[in-house]
């Protein structure tokens, strides 16, 4: 057996942690599958005085991660550190500029500075891994790469945020509002105190980022997703949802069109029969449909201590029995710029929901609007009647048509008098 | 660019035409990937005059795999010629002694010599990929030796085999008994003339062996595996299942016991709640728990020439850019002898439908019997009165408890003169 492979660590929370636990607990299945053991040589984090789970005691403690990440017998540096600058992003560069092989779960840092990184470990002849930076313990990078890596993508899509899906799951499943399920999953330690980067879909975009680019062989390219958060959802919504035969997710998406490369981040209406529709609470999936394997999904915790530090162990294997892949997939220089789709060009369906008083004639006028915009109705559905001056709801759903011409249609709609608050719209994926 | 890989091709029917269509088809991305070229330099098959969809001019042709895969310039064989002995035994021996490595679809093969032939690999140094023999176009083998190499894995389980899975999904959606529905699947080409090797869990038996041994690190044991088709399932039984909140589904588990490593092939009564419940028709899925990660599942095609040339293609790329892992995930010598859980030792819950005829006293003797054995009932069903004489249905289920209590207990119930056929006992997989 060859000599242990020598890691030092950079950031000891949860994740952190539940990595020294890992490798410890697991050390000798783990060296039987790497044909060596991997050993945490050095540690780094700010406090030292905090106090932990796990012991550390002599394994040497450095208060300046970069200063860590360049001692010469390092081989491999493992960023827990988070954050797309500062230290984390210093100590990257640094492990790469002295030839270590770096491990990161730091979705921010990638989706940021990937293209760079990525460059930079090509440069330097070392392996950059990041497959716990997404969906936590599945292993889709590696799937993306090598497992499928005989097809061309055709799009992929998936649940990338468990705060996300718990909320909604939770509004479905309790038919109660939005707010009031932030708030409970905030209580539970679900959703952060200040849970906007979650909500309001960043985290989901920082992943669809690095997915695309691994998926598409293109450039990350996060400045070019369209992203819509979760927080105009309703329990109506989600309840005439359910009645037209779809569950709202918030999804990401990546596919290539006429138009570029699509990438978007937004809740989605997805079919009750297609599988990702009963993907629920804190778990995560992606899918992927492959012009060879047709449509592939993995389901699994996008999150965690114990899932994440799967993800970081495999790749530590990776670079232990000299099989790490490039990041991506291949070579950073072999990785192209992507033209952006713009979402005014996106071609699918929508589902609105209008708040209406209830007389007649509205809805011809609803329908006006839309014929002026070309766009076709599927369905139309008004329940219940309300007295006077009070709204109620009317749902539509439409045939496949261009964002910008429903847009338009909906801002027309928006303006009639008998529409008594703004148009809730929802697209429709069709899987 | 390094020189293009050298493969030879031994069986062209439809996953071998689907390999050769991949290898062309996406040619660019797949060379991206592998950092070289996949060139195809020989290829053999039974019948040279056969009508093929793919053309094959200029690429030298062998009447004889074996001269094939011995030719010295060859740096791989594929074998898609199928079966466990014969022709593609002796070629992928071949193929090996002469320091070729090799890919692989056949499971039977290496179901039936996956040990001796890992070991040769071993010894010659070359990589013996077979990602295609388990879940077609599921890349599960990669998944488990790769992307959770940091686990210990707890329990596997999936749906391994298409055809019984189309079978039991049309059971289901329309009602309908087993023979009518393997007679429609027959004519549509979903089932063999034969469908013995698909519905009596042979095939499926195949794929567990594999799977349990990339898992657990244990030699491939065939003969280790309890065996159990889905001829005995009934519409009727669907239906219960269904009342009861299950699904039947033919699974494959493998997991280590407090016995032994159980190793099972039966039909399963599966929670509505757990998302293999809801894997249909020909789809395939593998669930692997492992004390990392959790409940992963990976949902996919398990069949057909595209998906399963996915899995071919990749095992390719991987030996093309050297980053072939050896099959089992770990040096065939570290595999060990695993010991035989005994059936009659599984542990479990059970549902039983009786025939019985209607009339006062039945229960009371089913209860007892079932005492008398310490089995817990956990739930009685009785729907619906019959006349004298004619038989009425009673389900049972229990609470968990060992296979030979339950088994006892079934044959004294059978037994009685009041249930009027052979009881039908489907196990309940708690997931």
């Amino acid at each position: 057996m060859s000599a242990p492979l020598r890691i030092a660590l950079a950031g000891l929370g949860t994740v952190g942690a539940g990595t020294v636990a890992l490798l410890r607990n697991n050390a000798k299945p783990i060296a039987r599958r790497a044909g060596r053991d991997l050993e945490i040589v050095a540690v780094s984090a700010r406090d030292k005085n905090r106090k932990r789970e796990i012991a550390l005691d002599g394994i040497p403690w450095y208060d300046d991660a970069v200063a860590m990440a360049t001692r010469p017998d390092i081989e491999v540096v493992v960023e827990l550190i988070g954050g797309s600058e500062g230290v984390a992003r210093r100590t990257v560069e640094a492990a790469i500029e002295q030839g270590k092989h770096v491990v990161t779960a730091n979705k921010a840092l990638l989706a940021h500075h990937g293209n760079d990184l990525a460059r930079r470990a090509d440069v330097r002849g070392v392996f950059l891994g990041f497959e716990a930076a997404v969906a936590g313990g599945i292993p889709i990078l590696k799937v993306l790469r090598e497992g499928l890596a005989g097809n061309q993508v055709r799009r992929i899509y998936g649940i990338l945020n468990g705060t996300c899906n718990y909320v909604l799951t939770q509004m479905a499943n309790q038919r109660r509002d939005f707010a009031d399920v932030l708030a409970d999953a905030q209580r539970l330690g679900y959703a952060e105190a200040d849970p906007s980067f979650d909500i309001d879909g960043i985290d989901t975009a920082h992943k669809l980022a690095l997915l695309a680019a691994a998926a598409f062989g293109t450039h990350v390219d996060l400045e070019g997703i369209f992203v819509e958060g979760i927080r105009h959802v309703s329990a109506r919504d989600i309840e005439y949802a359910a009645a037209l035969g779809y569950s709202i997710k918030l999804l990401g998406v990546a596919r290539p069109t006429a138009h570029g490369l699509e990438q978007r981040v937004h809740p989605c209406m997805v079919p009750q029969a297609t599988p990702i529709a009963h993907v629920d609470g804190v778990f995560n999936a992606v899918v992927v449909e492959g012009d060879a394997v047709g449509r592939l999904m993995l389901e699994g915790r996008g999150a965690g201590a114990a899932p994440t530090a799967s993800a970081v162990v495999a790749d530590l294997i990776d670079i232990a029995s000299g099989r790490g892949a490039p990041g991506f997939g291949m070579p950073a220089s072999t990785m192209h710029e992507s033209k952006t789709a713009p979402m005014a060009r996106h071609y699918g369906a929508y589902y609105v929901r209008l708040m209406v008083s209830d007389q007649p004639g509205v809805i011809a006028d609803v329908a006006a609007a839309l014929r002026d915009e070309a766009v076709s109705m599927e369905q139309m559905l008004q329940r219940g009647r309300a007295p006077a001056g009070e709204a109620v709801p009317v749902v539509i759903t439409t045939h496949e048509t261009e964002e910008a011409a429903m847009l338009r249609a909906v801002r027309k709609i928006g303006a009639l008098d008998t529409v008594l608050e703004p148009p809730c719209l929802i697209r429709i994926e069709n899987l």
